[in-house]
């Protein structure tokens, strides 16, 4: 396997100003929710020109809109096709999936960013852009262990299922519409922005909303209303110590070095309809994270209990309570075992790569790896290049070299995983 | 004068069906922002019908456009004409302008709202709408205040000056735009709601827009960011003791039964684009109350400096101050000297049509009437039937008893104003 190492270096290095040059290209579609289109036809073609079975469609029908796991805010996927390529193996070996999203969150206050959200600029071994780091990055790692392995002449035994799918950002119905149509394996990879940390355990979340009530009244007098907007921050404080309970008891080793394991993050406010009078109405909207082993339900009479609560603090919200929404996106929780094959491959293998020990944790952020775990009974590990911390900033960006290393562990380990298939392999090395 | 208070009673009296269903109709008109065209075409046809001289506008042009007291989130007016009709005197009294806005604010939250807020409902003396109280009822005790002399064969010698105005929610473009047409009198009346109090000073007020700034993140690690929402709590917070603070020495006893004098008002907050992100920006709109005599600009800088001092409880505001802007509408404040003559009058009326000495104090919120003392060298005092606390309110209602005897108060007090032209009037009594 040492001289594996070397030789798939040695071809990245090759490839690399290629590889470059391809993920600016992916940087470059801004394909936020409902824009995926052009990146993925261009993904496509470059699958089947690696010789992959390349599989576009627009996922739609009763079976995926009515599943209990489907959430999302729309329920028209046209403009944003998922895409799988197979490349098949020979037989025998085990299969893996290689799962990515190519949806990426809106760029935000473009002031804040010191170049265009979406130029794919490279300055100093990083590339910049929203998506490069969530998770176009990534998915590059897992395009480049495919093409490496295909140029040295590898031919493996098990299928190596390339997923590049939409709708992540907004709760897994892209990975959840491939496996209604099919797609399974025998393990899954998924290069989530993890800072090349390996997770075996994978946080859900689910998003809620908060309608929080007021009485209106002219701004003049505003003491004969109610404000919704004064009565809100009673309702973040109220979220932000159930927040803090929740957290003080999670005792998993995994998170202990996370500030907040398992946040609850409100990311959108909004209400009143004119400065001078008192706003009646306040909509909240957030993000619960749901820890491994937890139920969403238990999860979500926490929620309850704490908005419940407010009413003892202050009459206003036993005569009006907020009211609670679980609404779209959500993501299940996800665990594999840390003694499971692929876990001892990738770390084994990382070490082989970077000469140091892998950190193992638990994700603090959901991942499609829930769905692919619950549903299609393939246990799904995350792992990959990206930089936990600028994903979804501004200025978001991805070391290239990270890239590369990933790629290469990810090459190494489907050797191992998947089964070298020396009948067939016009490598002699 | 006893005897035209009966006379003028008994002749409300008689025309009151027809009125309250013209009030009905000028409720069913929804004349928010933008909407008042088919209002304003309604009561330029009953002015002129009524005899008076019409003028039916679209106010334009770099004079108002330019003007320094020109406030309006918009600059072209088509579909919101204003409207003024002249009764002209027969010479050598003093006139009068009795100014009323048309436009009303949005209905807010419909739930909220017992019937279709645009209802016009009568139901125990009270009539049901967004306008009803604010102020198409106090238009209305105008509107009668001249049709019931015009009835009674009554000729004066002072013009009275019926104003239907655009744009008093947003600031009073309408109104500075009938000065600038060159209307101006010996003084005006302006039948806001009142609840019957005469207030012969008048609170200014204006509109200011904060940005408090945050930094974007995952929402699964949110402590790598900062959120602009969490910060917007000390915003609130800092705007709340200001208020208090401002408030607190505010000594003119016109005031002195008001909670809250001068309030500043937060009506409209929006920030976040995402749920699982954490918001790195959030817009916050209100109202700052301005006291009469107080010059708006020191008001403005006590509100810059209670935003500079958030720096020194949380060195956060001190790298990432919070932006002020002021915007949109304003009110200048004004004032009448208690012992002007029409102040008199009123307050004499008042006594004779509802038995009970009239309450006098200053208003908790602008009117144009600032405008008009002003700049029109028109001396504005702010009385009308409206029920203050249900402006701006769903379920506004107005008490249509007192539109009447608003309507009763205006007329006497329009005789003694204006003067009555004995050698023309065509009654005897």
């Amino acid at each position: 396997m040492a001289n594996w190492q070397s030789i798939i270096r040695e071809q990245l290095e090759k490839d690399r100003e290629e590889a470059v040059a391809l993920l600016q290209d992916w940087v470059r579609h801004p394909s936020v929710q409902g824009e995926e289109e052009s990146i993925q036809e261009s993904i496509a073609q470059k699958l089947a020109s690696m010789g992959l079975d390349v599989d576009l469609w627009v996922m739609e029908g009763e079976e995926l809109l009515k599943h209990p796991y489907f959430v999302s805010p729309r329920e028209q996927f046209a403009g944003s096709p998922n895409v799988v390529g197979v490349w098949r193996g020979s037989g025998k070996g085990r299969s893996i999936i290689l799962n990515g999203h190519v949806d990426v969150v809106p760029a935000g206050d473009r002031a804040q960013w010191s170049d265009d959200p979406f130029s794919g600029k490279v300055e100093a071994g990083k590339l910049f852009g929203r998506g490069a780091t969530d998770m176009k990055g990534g998915n590059l790692s897992s395009l480049l262990a495919i093409q490496v392995l295909q140029k040295l002449g590898v031919k493996l035994k098990g299928d190596v299922i390339f997923q590049s799918v939409v709708e992540e950002e907004s709760g897994g119905a892209g990975t959840l519409a491939t496996i209604l149509r099919g797609y399974k394996a025998d393990a899954a990879l998924i290069p989530e922005p993890t800072n090349m940390k390996i997770f075996p355990k994978q946080q859900g979340s689910m998003w809620f909303r908060l309608h929080v009530k007021g009485r209106s009244a002219h701004g003049g007098t505003r003491y004969e209303g109610v404000s919704a907007i004064e009565k809100c921050l009673q309702v973040v404080q109220a979220v932000g110590k159930l927040e803090k309970e929740r957290n003080e008891r999670l005792e998993d080793p995994l998170y202990a070095k996370l500030p907040i394991p398992i946040p609850i993050n409100i990311g959108v406010i909004e209400g009143g309809k004119w400065p001078s009078s008192v706003a009646d109405l306040v909509k909240l909207e957030g993000r619960m994270g749901v820890a491994p082993g937890e139920r969403m339900d238990d999860a979500k009479a926490e929620m309850a209990a704490a908005l419940k609560g407010l009413a003892e603090v202050d009459p206003w919200f036993a005569e009006h309570p907020v009211e609670l929404e679980w609404y779209g996106a959500r993501w299940v929780p996800g665990a594999v075992a840390e003694e499971h094959p692929l876990m001892e491959i990738l770390q084994r293998q990382f070490e082989v790569v970077r000469g140091e020990r892998a950190v193992v944790e638990a994700s603090p952020w959901g991942t499609d790896g829930g769905l692919l775990t619950a549903l299609a009974d393939t246990p799904a590990i995350v792992v990959g290049p990206g930089v936990t911390q600028v994903a979804h900033y501004p200025d978001e960006f991805i070391v290239l070299d990270d890239v590369f290393d990933c790629a290469e562990i990810f090459a190494l380990a489907l050797i191992e995983w998947c089964g070298l298939d020396d009948t067939q392999s016009d490598s002699d090395k």
